[in-house]
Formats: structure tokens, sequence, C-alpha cells
């Protein structure tokens, strides 16, 4: 495999958006990917877009502004990590040498109201377990129940997280809250309140990859390799009971194998915080912390930007938002502006080595996790 | 890249199957191609699905009854070719050593009534040009100007298909008809009549692709090796008429240069027949007959299974039924058949080089060419 680079990001801000459709909100955000990678859209030779309600063939149709070039275009889904499969896709296609550029697009507009999802099945649903705050107010009523905590203890991650959002002009909801304000917000499936749980939201995110070293690329501007890119689905055997963890534990170990890294090399990491609980467990799984420590992480600095690791440094998609397929391509463009020291206010000092990390979807569903590197760094070696 | 062989195919019959679900159709599709591969579900290491209109992690959520396995499954959509982009998608993986074994599965279960479809536009749908019926009308219409044929001659596209379908199992209409009979069937859009449309249909088909020579593999049971597989879309100037066949060619030319071969090499060729207007323009895109040819192969016998080149052995989409996101999936597994010489009473008598093709979307769309050997065959090097 060559090695692959990011040499390119752009996005359309998330937010709600009544009066956009698809190609207003994608158009702008693969148009700043290009002009941030010094290419045009004719020199793209594949296009990979992650979406989950856009529709048929809907990439195709939000690309159309910018003029038919012939390069193939595939719409891929797979939840919450669409957007992570289609860099996945598109990493091995440049990888294998079958493309020297190709643009990943991750892009939603969603409803209002409830996100239907195929999760959990119907038994799972008549007993309220659908939709997916319940899911994760049970987990996080289990982790109190087993570790100690209090509620307090996962609003502490909605604070650490609003308070980067407030830097990044890209996220829907740049404002710091207090872990009482936190707490004072709207019940919506106890002990999660609306400050702890993702917003609906619309938007796009784009990335360019390539396996050259672009011209840009200057100390200024330092480049960004793809060290490793991991797909998996559920592990389970019958009978035994389903294992929250188990999708993100092994597909980061899977990574670091790859990375030849550990999660102690780790600078910026933007993982699937949909909830307050969410992150909780998955840094957890990450390995960035011990089992328990979870909401320790954030009441202690620790996942700061000036602590050992930052966690969602964007915002995360508690303040970011969640446009369920742009999520992980936004991931990477803000690890991208964090490796190159373009990351303003809620820059992450000396960032080198980044990792993001998407979950998503019913049945087997899946995990995605990518790890990206500031090139030249000897560090995770 | 390294050599792949599609070493298993299976089907679920197409046709229209109010009680049944995803899981009820993929579920034998799969275990048949498996089966016919000789391995078991724990040995597959990455899943790739078509589908349209599934809904969220749909692949996961049907193949959950076979077990959480843990490998990765990677949902894919481009409208009709869907299938076959699943295809493309799972033999770039094999072909560059990411895995050893994939599974490709297609499947669809379709609503009633008439396909919504991203085609064309909000004035294109105002005028009419949406469903796709009015779409292939006005091509049969302006193509009987152009080269002085008569509706009849579209009329025996469908009589020849028909007339494969007869022998197909997996085939949703198995009954031969006369040009008589499919002039004189319901008006759907003048000059197509209703059998000259392809049926809406419920549906699954899986193939499994692997890197090694499989040990199955006897003289009774010749290999089949992908020879080429290219995906595109759209090239278009503006301003310029927007050119029905050129996704087409330009696949066809592309796969052709791959492979090494040419159109008159093809033994046996599925295209996509949505409509009798679209079998004409696509074996003429196809290189299969010369421009304004494409009525005569039908009615001279040259594209029957005796004939020079059979064209939709199978039935095609007019007869075997078209669920959108299976069907470039059957393609593939109607190729395996008929060149390990499995294909019963439609057998194309010694066939060696075959080639599948698909279209489908709006905007740039989408269409994909795949060339299948029979392996150790010394035709079209």
């Amino acid at each position: 495999m060559r090695e692959v680079y990011v040499i390119g990001a752009g996005m359309h801000p998330f937010g709600r958006y009544p009066d956009k459709e698809l190609p207003d909100l994608a158009g702008p955000a693969v148009q700043a990917a290009l002009a941030d990678a010094g290419l045009t859209w004719r020199q793209v030779q594949m296009t990979y877009c992650g979406h989950v309600r856009g529709g048929t063939t809907a990439a195709q149709t939000a690309l159309a502004p910018l003029g038919y070039t012939g390069a193939p275009v595939i719409n891929c889904e797979n939840a919450c990590a669409a957007g992570s499969t289609a860099f996945y896709l598109a990493a091995l296609a440049v990888g294998a040498g079958q493309c020297d550029v190709a643009l990943v697009l991750g892009m939603e507009k969603m409803t209002r109201g409830m996100v239907p999802t195929a999760a959990g099945g119907d038994m799972a649903r008549l007993m309220g377990l659908n939709p997916l705050p319940g899911k994760y107010a049970m987990i996080a009523r289990r982790y109190m129940h087993d570790h100690g905590c209090s509620a307090a203890d996962f609003a502490m991650v909605s604070v650490k997280s609003h308070g980067n959002g407030v830097h990044n002009p890209y996220a829907q909801y740049r404002h710091a809250c207090t872990v009482e304000e936190v707490l004072a917000s709207r019940q919506v499936c106890d002990p999660l309140t609306l400050l702890q749980c993702c917003p609906t939201s619309d938007g796009a995110a784009a990335v360019v990859l390539a396996a050259r070293r672009p011209a840009l690329a200057s100390p200024q501007r330092p480049l960004v390799r793809v060290r490793a890119t991991v797909l998996v689905s559920q592990f389970h055997v019958p009978g035994d009971p389903f294992d929250v963890s188990e999708m993100t534990a092994r597909a980061a170990q899977q990574a670091y194998a790859t990375a030849s890294c550990g999660p102690e090399d780790l600078d910026a990491v933007e993982l699937h915080d949909c909830f307050t609980s969410a992150e909780v467990i998955h840094v957890e799984s990450l390995g960035l912390c011990a089992h328990g420590e979870g909401t320790r992480l954030a009441a202690t600095g620790r996942n700061g930007r000036g602590g050992r690791v930052a966690v969602s440094p964007s915002g995360g998609l508690l303040s970011r938002g969640h446009p369920l397929g742009a999520t992980g391509v936004a991931q990477v463009a803000e690890l991208v502006w964090q490796l190159r020291g373009q990351a303003g206010g809620r820059q992450v000092e000396g960032a080198r080595l980044g990792l993001t990390h998407t979950v998503g979807g019913g049945g087997g569903g899946a995990c995605a996790v990518h790890i990206l590197e500031r090139a030249g760094s000897a560090r995770g070696r």
C-alpha cells in the first residue's frame, strides 16, 4: 500500500438550515476542501460520499452543480459511521493505486424531531430502548451504579466540549456552559439532560486524499498522513450479554497495531460523543484511561486542550453538531487543522498524532477508527 | 493487484413477496452463495451490500440472523447500479489484499407502484420525464425516427428475453411471449407497452469473491476470474446535448482495455434492459453492433443463446425482474453459472467470456461494467 495524505479539508458550518438543500451544504464544503488542496473539481478521480438520509444517488445530485466530469461517485451508508466509511474506502482506493486523488464528502440534512433508527429491533423499541437517548441513559445509569459517580460527573463532559466549541467557527453551538446549566437543562432521558445530547443538525464536510505530497506542503503547512484506517462490525456470541464497547475496543486495537502506536501517543481525539455517557465509555474503550475512570478525565481536565490528550477539541458531536453522514468527515477535517496548527482558538498545542472514532447502526453496526499523523513526527513510532 | 475469483453465487428468486422482509430475502441468497463457495459465514472477511431503499444499516440488519462475526459491513448505494458498485468495491478490496474473502450482497424490497427517482431534476419531473418510462419511451421514439424502425422491432427484444427467462428458476416471469402479445399488452408510455418494461420486484443475490483458487475448482467446475471492473459517472459539457450512451460507452471501453479484449470476444452479456429501448441503445454503446443496428440484433436472433453473443440469457431485467440493488449482483451470479456451464436450459454453449452492465441514478449517475472469464480460456487475450 502507498502512503495516503489528507491534502485538503473544508466544511459547511453545522447548524439548522431550513432553506438549504444538500447541494447548498455540500458545494461549499467541497469547494473549500479543493481550494485548500490547491486542486480543481476536474482533478478529482473518485468521490466517496457518506450520508444516511440523502436518498437515491444523493451525492451525484449534490455534486451536479460542480459539473459532470465522468469520475465515479460512490454513495455509502453505515448510519452515524457513514462518513467514516467513505473515508475508509477512499483511503484504500488511494493506497492501492486505484486513483491518485480522491474526494471524501459527508453530508446530511436531518428532519426535525426524533431520528428513527434500525437499532435494537422491535422488542427493544416497544420497551422504549429506541430512540437512542434511552440506550445511552441506561448506559449512564449502569455506569453510575458500577462506578459510584454522579450525574454531575457526566455533565462535566458537556462543559468541556461546549468550552471547545466556543472557538470552532463550524460548530452549531458556540456557547460555554456550567455544570449547573447542563444539569438544569431540559430532561431528555434521565439522567441525560438536553445539553448532554447531540443536537439535530444539517451540514457537510469534505477532505481530499492523495498519494503524493502536495506542492502546497511547507514548513508552515505540514503534511497530514493516514497512519491507519479500520472498520469493524460487532462481534457477539449468542446468549452472551451485548458489550457496547466491543466494536470500539477492537477497532482501536487494530488501528494502534497498524500505526505502531498506542493511546498514550495521541494528542487529539475526535470521538463519537453523541451523548455524554457515550464519550465516557468510548474514552475507556479507546484506552485513553482505565476502566471506570471515564468521567474523571473530564473532571480533572486531563482531556482538555491543555491536558494529556484533547478529546473533542472541535466541540464534538455535543457542540459542533451531528449531521449523521457528515460527522466522520468533519472529525478528519478537524484533525487536519489540529495537526497543521490551523485550529485557531481551539488549537491543541503541538498536536502530532490524532484519532477519529465513530460508531453507528443497528444489527452488527459499524465502528470506524482512523489515525492521522503530522508527517515528519517521530512520535508514536 | 492480485487475481480475483468469483467462487460462489446464490440467489433468492426474484418476485413479489409481500410476506418477506429483507433478512428473508438476503439470508437464503447468502447461504446459497457460501455453500456454493464451500465457505461458512464466519470465513467472510468483508461484506459489501448494494441496496437503494433498505434504510439505515440495512445490510447489518439483514445479516444479523447469520450472527455477529465482527467483520466489517459496508452499505453502498448507486441507484440501479448499487449492487454493481458493491461488486466493484469488493473486487478492489480483494485485489488490493485488504481481505482474502469478500461477500457481495445485493437486495431490495420494493414498494408497489411507481418508483420515485432523483433523475432529471424538478423541471424534468414537471414535464413528465420522470418516472423513467417517460425517458425510455422518448428514447424509443427518437430511435424510431432516426433509424426507421417500428414498435414491433422493440417488442422483439422482449420476446427474446422472456424466451430466456422461461428457463431461469430465479426469474420473476417465466413465460414466453410473441411480438403480438408484447404489443397488445397494456400501454405504459407510448411506444412502450407493459411487457417492454421491467417489473417491480423483490429479491436478493450474493456472490463470494476470493483471492485464491478455491479447493472446489475442478475440470467439472471451472474457475471464474474477474478480468475487469469499471465504475464511471456521466461526462457532460454544459450546453451540449445530454448523451444517454456516454457512460456506457466509456465504461465499456475502459473495461475492454483492462481485460485486453473487445466486444467481439464476448459470449454472454447481462445488461441493463430496464426497458426494451434501453437494451437497444446499450447493445450499441457496448459495441455489440453498429449504431442504428440495435433492434436488428434481436430481430435476426444474433443476440439469442445460439447467436453471436447471448444478451440477457437470464431473461434480463425484463423477465428475471429488477429489485434495484440486487440486479447487479444477480447479473454476476448468472455469468458465473453460464461460465461454469451450470445454467441449465438457458445455457450459452461454451461460454468463456461475459460482461455485466448496469446504469442508474440522477445527477452524474453511475454506470458499472464488469468482465468475467472462465479461467483457462485463451480467448479474448
